[in-house]
């Protein structure tokens, strides 16, 4: 079986940091609000340094501690490992854990490369083959917004897809004098603004439009290639993109465009997508995330872009939150996440979005990155089954 | 002392409805985000029907259970009685508990009317003179982006105020066939839109402005006279307002325009406010409540009203959030009440909004009462001392 | 016959500031894009000095000039006649006029008081009896935007109209240096904001409506009292509001709010309106002044407010424009207001608003004067025939 | 000299379609608004159905037709040749005009081709040297808001630019039974959306950038390939792109995105420009083409977008209009060329955007086409001489 004791089901977390807080909250919250099978128990956290681990565990809720992933993943405590380290240890945790028998939700992106990912989907398709469940991350498709939108395009509300523009916009490197962090060491993070941001605007647009990505043409910068080391001091030098631009094609012929950068000065958490079909469409954004604009072309001459405020009990998750008009914020993705992860488990069904979901927005990445070495030529993405 | 033993401070909680729910989130997380110098314990939940309270205690992580508030209140296990009542027993519970040495936090409206706010008034300052704090849930003035626009009149920004306008839109009742609700009668709800939504602007108002209403000409209306029972069935009396609006002038010239609604349909959580002075203007709505309009006079002819997204770390209580445009929701500001009231227990200090903050906005209310019932005349609204 | 020869109609129009500039736009270039039954003569400019008049005569396209109006009304070449001047004027020149046999078009308000508008209305049923036509300058009616809004309104997509909330919110006068102007002037614009800014919106939402306010409660206020002439120097005394706050009820039971000020600093020309009914919504801003916002009922779970790009060929008075898209501005109205008045003299009907609705909404600024100066009392406001 | 007889200008208009409505409103109107060196002369109409263009002469006022463009070219009665055809006539009618000394106001794209636009742009230059004037009708600069953001940009509140993104967004063609025009014929209109609106905001981010576009790499698509013919019945081929996607980088290191389609479901005329510089940014949206939207990033923790309603009197243009906050049109931008074309005639300068700035657009959609046709590779865009 593969819960705890008790009705409840233990959890093993990796990493501590940004992710490692919002993840906590999330498993302590779920079953709050949620009617769920087995209550998540925070019972081991991991960190490489003691003290801050101890320290994060009590502030976070977490009943214990380690230093070694390994003894974390093999935990008879533990059910489910949560990995939110950086992407160069995604691979070989998430393998372990699968390979333990543990159900494993993965932070995005799924890996720092194709071959990662590969490994980490075929793991992963073996695993659920034995009833362990896993899911990578995106948790921008628990937005009700965004999931609402997917409900509507399913629903055949704005037909036939022909647009895609989708922009994640940040502003945190604007300063050239911002200080060095792991996202911007390849090693460490894989890519740059690519991974770290574009990988949410391709996985939240290949979901919503039901369909992927065949090739891209692409364009990356860097736009300051060194900056003072963390604890200040001397300058070091930034590896990966600032910015990554594509362009790129569906199967089902619709255009789309992406652009990733952390260099939009004013623009804090611009996750935009706008899509446009045959009979309606849609856009959002995330600074409004508990906003969908929809306009419907049968409205004829009163049409005009909705402004939906998704917080009406009818919508996705809402239901378990306040009255309409009291918005959600950040968080709630999380916790819609887990809430989803939980149920998977209890339900025995393999939860979305899968590893081999991770691995095809790999493969897209790795054809921006690609194409963008080789003059922005045109260049396809291979789908189907694993290599 | 106030605190309870190990580092702790035992919660009674009365109610958990709506605002038991969201209270409990925050009595519950607070600890999480913010350092505080005692951690919460949800010790007790106060209800009247024993099998619903200990459902709500297990959902929302309550410790025990009590069908007598009485028994709640002078409990040794709890130090803060947080009253989540019908506001027809605020005056009761919050008296007797203040009598017990208990700080009470009291939801909004503080009472259902100037007699019953007044003497709870009296026993809050009598209370503080003996170390016990009171404070009244007007939970607005901690969204973020209202206690930013307070601190920008304050630092001067917008000069001398001279407009403010502020509505507070719902539609939950703009369906006729929408059933009965504890809300919609006089006995238990004291009034209905005034006292449940046009509090909230009086009391936001009022303290963005820094300045009190002196007095108000006033319009009320019900639309739907019966409406069926709760259980369906029978047709049953709307005995409140359905809509108020009043207009007020401030001490300190400044004219003021409200307007509190339940059938302005499509606005589902419209609280919206302006300010217009001298060198600026304000405007926020709560419906994109991380966000604050402001216009700076000073800036030429590059002046606009900018958006200012309220999700930066220097922004009043985000720091302890996620990083800036990752959007905080409705509940965050329960959290902040919570923290802001746990600290000043712990200071030693009165917080605020105190109960005589709370008693003021009841002779608004009362005033708008008075007027509508007389002609829409000019009704002065006293200051000062209690009776 | 009502037409000049050769299949014009002269027209003479007293005034030429402002409002005479943007009139004699429309009198120029109404027939350049709609098909009108008779084309506009710009015959004679009136003014009362000779060489401005001149200078403006040949800037706006006028053939003649003439510095007494008397002559200017009586002239055979006019059948027209256009009144532009401020408001203590229009009566005496408008009922001169109707006796002459020449169709007016005439500025709002129709007149300072309600007993001139009662004179001119009453000599505009006279006329009209002969086949002389009259209407009031309320341009904001051929706002596309709010021309489509009556008719969403007419065709029922709201149901009854429960809430009506008006601001026209300006900031020229913040500025306490900002110089006198005749509009600041009782004996020559009858009131402050309320006749120049009030009247607008009150006008707008009874049209919208489609009904009458019966009463009012009303507050007033003058922020500085004096300003530096207009030439400079001496300072002099402000004898109309600043600011001008109501609230009303219609006939048919909706409640109305009303703010008219030039004090509203960072609002330019917000004027703006939003109507809720029991089976949608709408709002509209002058500063967006080619959208409308609808919001229907009947969207269910994708219901939010519609931005409505009022720009379709099929959207009031835009066939004649441009295509989808391309905005229209200001000045637009006037011409549209032109195209309607000569398509009624020459149909041989009654254009609104007529006199008869002038005069009706100089019945509510008198009831708000009249309550302002009462203690806010409520203020029956008189319908029906003319006194 | 270059002016006919009594202080004014003749002009001769070829075409009399869309832009020659809006042409000549421009050229009517301007000398209303603004003061002029000398009064344009609507002397010619150009067109080739006698009967079509007489019809449209009288009603947009011209005091004469020509079905021989090149009688028109030579009139005596004309100095200025303003030409409103499509494409693939600019080229021959531009070149006749100036080497008959005539003044050429030519509309955009300024040829179908390079070479053509070459051989254009070399004519200009030759007639400059003889004080004859040539001017490329990208009227977008015009916008009072977009040339306000270019005098931010110059004045370097933005600092230097990091990001470009442009789209310009129309759906008329999104129906797929909408009939064929001479739009969608590669003879007549040289590109698709490409060209007529591509070419807008190629312009429009070079201008405001002050920078010129280096490369591109692009994707081009048709969605429907046969329409119904313009009077129905036969299905006709379209032989031009339905929309074009490019990336692009600026000499000074900016990245560039570029969208035009007529395909975008709900967007009406939505030209958007969004710049991110160093120290700001700047967003505009043609559908609210009255404001401008500016990150200033000294603003502190008060920064915001900062919604600018460019209706000033100090803003470019706008002091020949109406007060603050009455919006301006679409038309008015075409007024505002003729007046700077008529100003720099009588000023003896050359005026902007040169036929050379219409070439080097051309340039860039060119390449555009060569990468989408050759698997998107990298597409170098030749500047400076002529060839």
């Amino acid at each position: 079986m593969t819960e705890g004791s008790g009705g409840t089901i233990g959890v093993g977390m990796v990493g501590h940091a940004f992710m490692g807080a919002v993840h906590s909250h999330a498993w302590r919250s779920a079953h709050r609000f949620f009617d769920l099978p087995v209550v998540p128990h925070l019972a081991v956290l991991g960190g490489r340094d003691l003290g801050r681990t101890k320290a994060a565990a009590a502030k976070f809720g977490w009943a214990s501690v380690q230093t070694d992933w390994r003894e974390l993943v093999n935990s008879p405590d533990v059910q489910v490992v949560d990995i939110c380290t950086p992407g160069d240890s995604h691979c070989e945790i998430a393998i372990a854990a699968l390979a333990a028998g543990k159900h494993v939700l993965c932070e995005k992106p799924l890996a720092n490369t194709v071959a990662e990912a590969e490994k980490m989907a075929a793991a992963a398709a073996d695993a659920s083959a034995n009833g362990v469940r896993s899911m990578v991350a995106f948790n921008y498709r628990r937005v009700p917004a965004i999931a609402f939108a997917r409900k509507l395009i399913e629903d055949g509300r704005i037909g036939t897809v022909r647009h895609v523009r989708a922009v994640y916009l940040q502003d945190w490197l604007s300063d050239e004098s911002a200080p060095m962090t792991w996202r911007l060491r390849k090693d460490k993070a894989g890519s740059g603004s690519l991974g770290d941001l574009g990988a949410h605007i391709v996985d939240a647009t290949q979901y919503l439009v039901g369909d992927l990505l065949t090739g891209v043409t692409a364009v990356t910068n860097t736009f300051v290639h060194k900056r003072p080391t963390e604890g200040g001091g001397d300058l070091d030098d930034v590896t990966v993109d600032d910015a990554a631009l594509f362009l790129g094609r569906f199967a089902g012929g619709a255009l789309a465009s992406y652009e990733a950068t952390r260099f939009a000065l004013g623009r804090k958490n611009g996750m935009r997508v706008e899509i446009n079909g045959s009979l309606g469409s849609l856009a959002f954004d995330f600074e409004s995330m508990n906003e969908l604009s929809f306009y419907d072309g049968s409205d004829g001459e009163a049409a005009g872009f909705r402004r939906i405020l998704v917080t009406e009990p009818t919508h996705p998750y809402v239901g378990a939150w306040w009255p309409p008009g009291h918005l959600l914020g950040y968080e709630h993705t999380f916790t819609h996440e887990v809430v989803d992860f939980v149920r998977a488990i209890a339900d025995g069904t393999d939860p979305a979005p899968s590893f081999a979901d991770g691995l095809q927005v790999q493969r897209v990445l790795e054809a921006v990155e690609q194409s963008a070495n080789q003059g922005s030529v045109w260049t396809d993405i291979p789908t189907g089954g694993l290599s």
